[in-house]
C-alpha cells in the first residue's frame, strides 16, 4: 500500500521536484506537491498523508491524526512547539531545516561592516549631496564577537569572523560545551558577566520561553557604551523599550536588527526612528537564494532516507524544549 | 653628522612616534614630527631632512635637492607620479603604503553584500516604514569574482571572497602571472574577453595613463545584465557617464563606489542620482582605523631600515610607470 507526501511550497523548481520524487519512490512514497494558491487540494489530499514539507501553522491544523512526522522548511518552529493543539496526533515528529547558515551568515557581516563602518551616517551624508571621509571607523579583524545561540547560524557566523581576522569569538549556549568553532563557549548563566566586556553581541536563538526578554533592561544596562547589537533569531529575545532607549541616549553604539516584535512593525512603533539602528524586514533568512533552497531540498531528502529507515532525523525537535 | 627625517602625519599616536624615533637612531636618524597645523615648521624643517614621512603635495614641492626619500603614506601615489617637478631631486626615491587591504577588503565586503542582498531597495521600504521581504538576492557563497588589478587590495578582497565560498576568482593585471589567492590570472589585454562572463567586477587599480577609462563605454556595454561594478581604486578608471546611463537603463544590476571623478562630487553631479548605486565618499581606506595606522608604521619603520642598510625598499614605486 503506498504511503504518502504533501509537499506544500511555494520555492520548489522542477529540479528540486525532481529530486523530492525520486527520493520518495526509492523509500516507497508517493509525493503530492501544492503551492500556496492550491490550499483546498492540499488539505484534501493530506488527510491521507503520512508527512507534511512544508511550512504552514494553517495547514497542519487540518492533519488528520495520522499524520507522523511535520517537516517544517523555516528554522524557526516556535509557531509549532507553543500551540500543542496544532497536531492532531500528539506523537508527530517535528523536523525544521537548519540551512539558513550561511546566507544568515553573510547577513550578519553585511550589518557588521555597515555598524563599524558607519555606513548609516556615511548614507545620510550621501543623501544630503555632502562629504566627509573622517568618521572613525572599526574594523571585524581584531575585534571580539559573543554569540549566543550556538547552533547552525551561530557557527556559521563564528566561522565568517574567524576568517576576516576577528581576535576573539565567545559563544553563549545552554549547555557551555566547547565548539571547535569558538574560543571559549559558556552557559547561557554567565551572561551578566560577558555582557560588560562585549564589543559586538551577535543573538541567533529560538524562540522559546527561556528565551524571551533574555536581553531585558538589566542586561542592556550591562553593555558598554560603544558595544553593538544584532538579532538574527528571535524579536522575543530582546526588551525592545529599553533597547530603543539606550540607542537614542547613547547608551549602546547601535544595533541591526531583522527580527522584531510584532513583524511587520506598527506605523507608529518607535523602532522605525530609533538612533544608530539598521532595521531590515527579516530577510536575512528568506528564500530567495537558490543555494538556501537547494540545501533546504536535500536536508528533506536525507531526512525521508532516515525516517523510511527508522533513523533518527537531522532535524529533529524537541516539541517541549522548542529547539 | 646626524641625519634628519621629517614626519608630517595627523595620525601618529605616541607610541607610534615612540616606534619611529626608536627605529630611526638605531639606523642614525633623528626625526622631527609636526601635524598639518605645523606646516611652516615643517617646511623649515625640511630644508636639512634626507627623508620626509608625509602625505602632502604641497610639503614636498619645498623638500631640497638633497631629499633623498618620500615615503608617502597613502597606497595611491598617482598625484606624485604625474608631475615630476614636485621632486627637486629627479632620483629622489618614492615609496606608498600598501596597507589597505585589510580595510578595503571589509569595504568590498560590506559593499558587495549590499548589492546582492539588495540593501538598498530595503532601506528605502524601511524608510517608507513599509515591509517587504521577498527580494530576491544573491550569496557571495558560489558567486564569480573579476579582479582588476592584483596588488595588495585585490588579494586581500580575493581572499575575504574565497574565505566565503565564492566559486571563481579571476584576476587581471599587467602580467599576467598565476598568483595563489586566485584561480586564474589574465593579462589586462583579455578583459573584452572577461567582460562578458563577469558577475561581480571588482576594480582595484592605481591611477595611471594605462588606467584611465580602462573601464570605457565599449566595455561598460560588454557587461551582462545583472553584473555589479564596485571601484576602490582610481575615480579616473571609469567613463562616468556611460556607467551612469547603464545603471539609469537597467543595463547593469548595479554598482558601489568610494572613488570618482572629481572628488568630492559637485552638487549638481549625475552620479549621485543614479540609480542602483551605492556611493561613499572615499572612505573605503580611510586613516581612521587603528589597525592600518599601525601597520602604515610599521612599513614605514622596516623600510627606514631598508634604506639605511642600502636595501631595496617594500613600498617602491617606480614614478615613470605610476606604480
Amino acid at each position: 500500500m503506498p504511503r504518502h507526501i504533501c509537499v506544500y511550497q511555494e520555492f520548489l523548481t522542477d529540479t528540486h521536484k525532481a529530486q523530492i520524487t525520486k527520493t520518495a519512490e526509492d523509500c516507497g512514497f508517493v509525493p503530492h506537491f501544492f503551492t500556496p494558491d492550491q490550499t483546498e487540494e492540499a488539505r484534501a489530499c493530506l488527510q491521507s498523508c503520512e508527512v507534511l514539507y512544508a511550512h504552514s501553522p494553517d495547514l497542519l491544523r487540518s492533519a488528520p491524526a495520522s499524520l507522523q512526522w511535520y517537516c517544517c522548511s523555516f528554522a524557526g518552529v516556535d509557531p509549532y512547539c507553543s500551540d500543542p493543539a496544532l497536531f492532531a496526533n500528539p506523537d508527530c515528529i517535528l523536523t525544521n531545516s537548519n540551512v539558513y547558515g550561511v546566507t544568515i551568515s553573510e547577513h550578519v557581516v553585511m550589518v557588521t561592516l555597515m555598524l563599524l563602518r558607519r555606513m548609516p551616517e556615511y548614507e545620510e551624508i550621501i543623501s544630503r549631496r555632502s562629504w566627509s571621509n573622517q568618521l572613525p571607523i572599526r574594523s571585524i579583524r581584531d575585534n571580539e564577537f559573543t554569540i549566543l545561540g550556538t547552533g547552525d547560524i551561530g557557527i556559521h557566523v563564528a566561522r565568517r569572523m574567524r576568517d576576516m581576522g576577528a581576535a576573539k569569538i565567545i559563544g553563549l549556549n545552554r549547555s557551555g560545551c566547547a565548539h571547535p568553532d569558538f574560543d571559549r563557549i559558556y552557559p547561557i548563566s554567565d551572561l551578566d558577566r560577558i555582557l560588560p566586556e562585549t564589543k559586538i553581541l551577535i543573538m541567533a536563538l529560538p524562540g522559546t520561553a527561556e528565551t524571551r526578554h533574555i536581553l531585558n533592561r538589566r542586561r542592556i544596562a550591562l553593555l558598554p557604551a560603544d558595544a553593538y547589537v544584532i538579532n538574527v533569531g528571535r524579536g522575543t529575545a530582546i526588551e525592545q523599550e529599553p533597547l530603543i532607549e539606550a540607542l537614542n541616549e547613547d547608551r549602546i553604539a547601535g544595533a541591526a536588527l531583522d527580527v522584531m516584535e510584532p513583524e511587520p512593525l506598527p506605523p507608529e512603533h518607535p523602532l522605525w526612528s530609533a538612533r544608530h539602528l539598521i532595521l531590515t524586514p527579516h530577510v536575512s533568512g528568506n528564500m530567495t537564494l537558490g543555494y538556501t533552497c537547494d540545501r533546504n531540498v536535500a536536508l528533506f531528502c536525507e531526512d525521508l532516507q532516515n525516517y523510511a529507515a527508522g533513523r533518527p532525523l537531522r532535524g529533529f525537535v524537541d516539541r517541549q524544549k522548542g529547539y
